[in-house]
């Protein structure tokens, strides 16, 4: 009798340990918190840098945007087009998008994901998990951000700066749609803030709640501090002499976060908790 | 009948600059010197340790290179061959692989480009401008290079790991290919040097007379430094606090260079030279 009873202690506590593993299995490994979203946030900023110097390396190559300079079959819009978006659909064959923190430029007729299930975080709310605004970000790349930062000129290499715009993009992507993770770690910690304002679709009232004038000023100054330390020529002799002559002007880095990465982010955060009580 | 001289003389003029216009197109803008060889050689080190950087955001992800973890219809191979050659297959029909610099890890059946004609410079020698060594940096990028700087783990970002393995690949090849313009430009400085040793088909001798110890010292030593000043932790608070703590092992870059890309540089240029005269 006692070794029944024993024995059905044992099951109960291997049962549950195994649902405990199943569980954690199940949201991943990465645990986002207000610390580690903000790490990320950080580390982000590196990747948009050295993809930004990347991209200047070319001229603005002005083909690789026209519509009608190359002619794919059975395709119509330009070369960059051309390149985003089957480079995606590949890229969502290989499972990319099953990552909650990658979002498509061109979801629309996407290939599903040819990979096993891998569990992701779960951490989103699933409504809100959705928002997605590169559309806004394609045109404010193409029509705001590039012609401020690459020079004029035509050097023929038209499939590398696609694709150099690509990984740009999707750095400055990702870091925007970083704000879910960002508007779902602070409704975490004070939900009882942010639900009436949700419930009033309070937009302007969420906007205020998630600005922090200082520590925005302290992005700005890191980032171009940043672009003055990934951007000097590196050389053995000469330490200082070159300061000053950068791949990218670090101010116009600062102008990019201020401009648009920043206020993007933000929209993503009001965007993802108007959504947050579906 | 003077007019008509005058007119002839004119016409000659305007006939010979268009020729001399069309000449200097037809070779492209870019231009090769040693100079501006090395330059370029420079250049390229930031785009590796960048890359490198980017790559060791995830951990090794080994299932990116199992056989038989991802299974694509009408496709055997692991998820990085699927990645990789897809991707090549977009890029060469957007036109990469028509510039001299590039040169892709899959030329099996790569389709044909798209676009239409772009005049790169064409300062290779054809036969010699087909030294294509792709396939010994792939196996030692993945047998031996990655190992050594990735972490263990996984992550689940197997598409962005392929991703991140892509760009990185096409910078160390694109470097490594780099020495067919070394070699170009060293054997128009002095035929001379070059010429019965290519007869000769002497690789020993060529290989001594392409090898610069100090200039390869030099070399090792920058790049370690580069990778000190990108890979830092960049804060606006502390300085030089957190010096030592690096995104990835300096010395590691040095022996990056020193085991591989460098002496496959070499390899490039003695291949390419065995084929200067041909």
């Amino acid at each position: 009798m006692v070794f029944r009873f024993g024995m059905s202690v044992l099951l109960f506590v291997m049962i549950s340990v195994e649902i405990c593993r199943m569980a954690k299995s199940e949201t991943g490994n990465h645990e986002y918190t207000l610390s580690s979203v903000r790490e990320a946030l950080v580390r982000q900023e590196d990747t948009i840098i050295f993809n930004l110097i990347e991209r200047v390396k070319f001229p603005i190559n002005s083909r690789t945007y026209h519509q009608n300079y190359a002619s794919f079959p059975a395709f119509h819009g330009s070369l960059v087009d051309f390149v985003v978006k089957n480079t995606e659909a590949i890229q969502a064959k290989a499972g990319r998008y099953q990552s909650p923190e990658e979002n498509p430029f061109f979801p629309e007729n996407l290939p599903p994901s040819l990979m096993p299930h891998y569990p992701f975080s779960k951490i989103l709310h699933p409504e809100a998990a959705l928002v997605n605004i590169n559309k806004s970000i394609w045109k404010v790349y193409f029509d705001e951000m590039l012609p401020l930062f690459v020079a004029s000129g035509d050097d023929g290499n038209y499939a590398q700066t696609a694709a150099s715009d690509l990984s740009l993009l999707q750095a400055i992507s990702r870091r925007i749609h970083y704000g879910k993770f960002v508007a779902e770690v602070k409704f975490r910690e004070s939900p009882h803030d942010y639900e009436p304002l949700i419930r009033a679709r309070d937009t302007e009232g969420l906007m205020k709640l998630l600005t922090f004038a200082s520590v925005e000023e302290m992005v700005k100054k890191r980032v171009e501090k940043k672009a003055m330390v990934f951007g000097q020529e590196v050389s053995l002799e000469r330490d200082d002499d070159d300061k000053g002559n950068y791949k990218v002007d670090p101010s116009l880095v600062s102008r990019l976060y201020d401009k648009w990465v920043i206020p993007l982010t933000k929209e993503v955060e009001v965007e993802y908790l108007l959504r947050r009580l579906d």
